[in-house]
């Protein structure tokens, strides 16, 4: 039986599906599902290939009430930069929930991944940080940085922006990128305890196996998004800043058990409260993980299959609004 | 950086990739770099979507050598046919094993797959079967049935072929197509024992959750070639062949202890002799499966990523030389 399969490109999804409330909406949809428990989303699958100093991983996750599930896979080629070419790219490709053929392809590069994982911190944001947020600072000079920045404008439309990096040209360069497209105050801030000490939000993004935001910087009134970690080797938050804050949040406790920064805390053994609370039981309102304004909070980010299921079936409905994409016939 | 991916449907890869002696070999050499320990061969990841009556495995594996790895998505849903769809189908992505970029996206609904399953039974056939096989016996009347019959006999040219079935006409149809594309007699048995008597070489190639072929059934001189059983509920061999035959061999037993007939042996308590040899080791010399003619042997296929890596891998390469698919700018 011949039907149609639509390839979309990085082009075709850049046009179409932009880091905006809608996506943001679209995303916390996925979290309060996860937390409802309907969800169906396996661990993910890794493969790691030392000899080409790179590695693969595969998401998916079933979300009754989409369309659509997706799977995606994220390679991640360490050498590439040498050849001028990134070390992450990959692919989504979205099936019909209910006959399970294959209705697209995004050969997306990861922009559809930049898009859900942004809009994840700008869930996180809404429901976690202070009602107000006069600076947000941000660690690390990526396009996560960036991206984690707008997003997070869009739910607490703060005035300032502060970022540090290691490289203090990266982070001017971030800073100046950031001012250019939300047209507010942004500048490099060298000193990492005095970024966090000048924000009421602050979004970690970089790939460090050692902590970056130590728990004597802390302050009443701060909320912190890790969306760094996710793999086991990584950790970004000194393991005593879980023990010590308010209300500590996972996008996923078995994803962040292994991948986020309750590893770490687990190992170190200053985690000791047992499961701590999804995102979307923030969403969905059954935690309450802010109780004042001058609560201390953390959400910690590994990066769902169920974002990129919520994701990629969005953008599919927007690209066929759209006229985008290829038809191949097979 | 543009670049571009090439989309392969179906019907390139039907006129491309053929069931021959070339792709026996290219998957009989993923089997043996899989036993030399250089593969690797994650887990598959599996999501159920009782909901939908459907099912999504992704397998993968990384072969040293070969200049891709492939990603396949197979989802099953068995409402399908209800609306006139296969259930099964999917695609298999082949990314660079040196980036880690997408080179191809088959659009195979489930082509390559067939033939790389084809394949693995007769590197089994090959290597386990007695030197003459004067007739072939298979069970089961579908896709599969057909085309290991077909594969077999490129490595063992027999003279006649009985197909049992549990419904009758399919039996009758299957034999005819049998005969029609390999000129030779093929006729419907219509009792399984009597199916194994007359065989030297059976091929059970169902999705049967009870026992089709019983262990009272076995005579000197037989090779059976168990491919059915890709699932935990599945069991198409009585547990007590797996302790009578002198030897038993698994295509992966990590996958055998779960998914094939070696689950359902070890369930029952008749394999007690640890783990079993692998085909890979059979291919490469290190084990030998049959010592005579009258032994009586049985290979255990679940299916493997590093199959799928080596079809893929080979596909494209045709494909390319062949002047075949779509190039997608990305």
């Amino acid at each position: 039986m011949a039907r149609d399969i639509t390839i979309l490109t990085e082009a075709d999804l850049r046009a179409v599906v932009k880091l905006d409330l809608a996506t943001i909406d679209t995303v916390e949809r996925a979290f309060a599902a996860l937390a409802g428990g309907q969800v169906i989303m396996p661990p993910i699958l890794s493969m790691a290939i030392p000899e080409a100093h790179g590695e693969v991983d595969v998401k998916t996750a079933y979300i009754p009430g989409f369309d659509g599930f997706a799977i995606k896979v994220s390679p991640g080629f360490f050498d590439n930069p040498k050849l001028g070419i990134p070390s992450l790219n990959g692919l989504m490709i979205l099936f019909s929930a209910t006959t399970g053929l294959v209705d697209a392809v995004c050969l997306d590069n990861g922009y559809l991944t930049d898009i859900r994982t942004a809009a994840a911190g700008a869930v996180a944001a809404r429901h976690m940080a202070p009602s107000v947020v006069h600076t947000a600072g941000v660690m690390g000079t990526g396009v996560q940085a960036r991206l984690q920045i707008e997003a997070a404008h869009l739910v607490r439309p703060f005035e300032r922006v502060l970022v540090w990096g290691r490289n203090s040209e990266a982070a001017e360069q971030a800073a100046s990128d950031i001012s250019a497209t939300l047209g507010i105050e942004a500048r490099a801030e060298s000193d990492p305890a005095r970024l966090v000490a000048q924000s009421q939000l602050v979004i970690t993004t970089t790939p460090s196996k050692t902590p970056i935001l130590m728990g004597d910087w802390l302050h009443p009134g701060l909320h912190i998004t890790a969306m760094g970690s996710d793999q086991s080797g990584k950790n970004e938050i000194d393991p005593h800043v879980l023990a010590a804050v308010d209300a500590y949040v996972c996008d996923r406790v078995s994803q962040c058990e292994t991948l986020g920064e309750l590893r770490s805390a687990i190992a170190a053994g200053t985690w000791t409260r047992g499961a701590p609370p999804e995102l979307g039981a923030v969403v969905d309102g059954s935690v309450v993980a802010r109780k004042t304004d001058g609560d201390i909070t953390l959400c910690d980010l590994t990066g769902t299959g169920a974002q990129d299921t919520a994701i990629a079936t969005v953008a599919y409905a927007q690209c066929r609004a759209a006229g985008m994409g290829t038809a191949v016939r097979t």
